[in-house]
């Protein structure tokens, strides 16, 4: 059982007042980053000189991602406990990495904070950091970390490795090809719905501790998404290599028409196949929103969107956590959704504008 | 000449407001990114995708590197234009790569603005972006784009790479080694100090035109800095390998103590040969500041401060536009400044703190 109270608790109680400014930029960076201990063979050299030193062995491939979450756009600190928002933002980018059918490696963090922040919300966050660094076995190679005039931003760069040939781009599906979607769709966006509901709650009586209860696994999928290394681990085993593939961050719709627009053709994808929680239904039911536009709208799956042959259908069909949506078909026939009565809709992608008026989440 | 006035002209008079809310993040990537051309062969896949791709010839490693720069912080806006905003973004993080004796290839780039940005105001900042990566032959690969609720926030991470075995980092200087440095001191941070100045004026009375005349050099300094990239290639046109080497961006003496404490070492510099500007003595003594500090603790220089064996003196003492300054000598001999009356005085670090009350350069 989550309740807001306790999340705004946690970042509030600053253990012990340590000044930024007494501190100093050296002295942050020298108390965030004395723990770190290098796990991978390609990072040559780490944080303490002008820049990371990295040779990824033999023959392979770097990858490169850079994400940039800022304060009351990609999230609400009333909400989000500063840890888990260091996982996330760690996270996110390494869900791009996973994307390329890649293996993430190495990250640089950059942070910025007002004078609000105290040496140990850094901390709190940098712990949240160093917790995703240990479960995806990535370093955290370099980084800055600044004032800044009102609130928090942190940008994550993620470095990963593959062989050439194995890389997986958004371009290469053909028609006839399967589209899977790894976990289910949705569940983000309705954790955000929720908080973004009791916070309202919360801001006009701060009297009435606003109840979670039961709604664990979206509040978690929001607040602290995991990047699918297993998938990408099970397609390897499985010998499987994706003719393309996308994260899911903006919205199921969005992505699929990536892959479309950049492969160059049509798609089509039944409504019924799209695997959404039992949590998600109900939260859109009790919010009185259409599941139709949450599964296929709402962002921050950071699931896998992929293409396979369909002479692969027989290996994704036992593959775990793994459900085959649709098709690819020529770009003259569209891209359609279809419903379960058999009706076609176009499909369009309302996606996630950080520019727009639908801010909050990331 | 340059005028407050025109430069504040330049950033406020958008050419035809396209709302941000319209474009949308999709359609603003679109605009920014449909004028680049991949320059490098290690550039496999550039924007696009989940992630850039690149893979360095051969046996070469890659170092990588990222700032942050946000506005209040960093710069401001009423006297940095947008376009040289774009370009020292790229360019200090080029000097980073430089610092390492790598070749930089690619760069990311994020970016979040608020809703008092335009479309064209953030094109201006591009600009600047493809001026440096036009002139330093680097490919803009990836990035992000988002809104901000308050200011401006540019991150960029630099990709570079170098053989292995030419990779110079700060810990390699030996006692006897020669201390050098590129170009002249100080002249950024009296550039800064102009503005600063001039701001105040402008404040007070608008109807005061600042007038920056004869400072031209100092201004550039500060508003549209450069990376040694000559340099770089004049030590490896020389057979130089430096043993270790640092970027000035926080002071000569912060960065002096960097090498000497990583290389456990101390050294002793001679105050007359630390290279100073005109310009920058004339502003200091119309500021009324000492030379010394100025030339000891100003940043953002962006000059490379590196240590050659004493056998390489020949090779150094001919190249163009380099320094030397001083000598490493053993720990236990501290770290000193002669000063020209021969009395040495202990070098401390004041360097730039972003947390601290000296705000508002870089």
């Amino acid at each position: 059982m989550v309740h807001l109270e306790n999340l705004i608790d946690l970042q509030m109680t600053a253990k012990k007042d340590r000044s930024l400014s007494t501190i100093g930029e050296f002295g942050l960076i020298r108390l965030l980053t004395e723990k770190v201990k290098v796990k991978n063979l390609s990072t040559i050299k780490g944080i303490g000189d002008d820049a990371a030193v990295i040779k990824p062995a033999g023959n392979l491939c770097t990858v490169v991602t850079t994400d940039l979450l800022t304060e009351g756009i990609h999230f609400d600190l009333v909400y989000t406990p500063l840890k888990h928002l260091g996982y996330k933002a760690v996270v996110v980018n390494l869900s791009d990495v996973y994307a390329m059918n890649a293996i993430p490696k190495q990250i640089l963090v950059s942070i910025a904070v007002s004078s609000r922040f105290t040496t140990d919300m850094i901390e709190e966050i940098y712990d949240g950091i160093y917790a995703a660094c240990k479960n995806y076995q990535v370093d955290l190679v370099g980084g800055d970390t600044s004032g800044s005039m009102t609130g928090l931003t942190i940008s994550v760069t993620a470095i990963g490795e593959a062989m050439r040939e194995d890389i997986v781009y958004r371009d290469g599906a053909k028609p006839n090809d399967l589209v899977c979607v790894s976990g289910n769709i949705g569940a983000a966006y309705m954790g955000l719905q929720l908080l973004v509901r009791e916070k309202c709650i919360f801001d006009r009586n701060n009297s009435v501790q606003p109840d979670l209860t039961g709604y664990d696994y979206i509040l978690g999928r929001q607040l602290k998404p995991e990047a699918r290394k297993d998938i990408i681990g099970e397609l390897a085993s499985r010998k499987i290599k994706p003719t393309a593939m996308i994260d899911i961050s903006d919205g199921l719709s969005s992505e699929i028409l990536h892959i479309c627009k950049e492969s160059g053709t049509g798609c089509k994808i039944f409504m019924e196949k799209i695997p959404v929680a039992d949590e998600t239904r109900q939260m859109a039911s009790e919010l009185e929103l259409e599941p139709l536009s949450v599964s296929l709208s709402g962002g921050e799956d950071y699931e896998l969107l992929f293409t396979v042959p369909l002479s692969d259908y027989e290996k994704v069909a036992v593959m775990t956590d793994t459900h085959i949506i649709g098709h690819i078909v020529p770009e003259s026939e569209g891209r359609y959704l279809a419903l379960s009565d058999g009706s076609l809709t176009p499909i369009t992608a309302l996606g996630w504008n950080s520019f727009g008026t639908n801010k909050a989440g990331s």
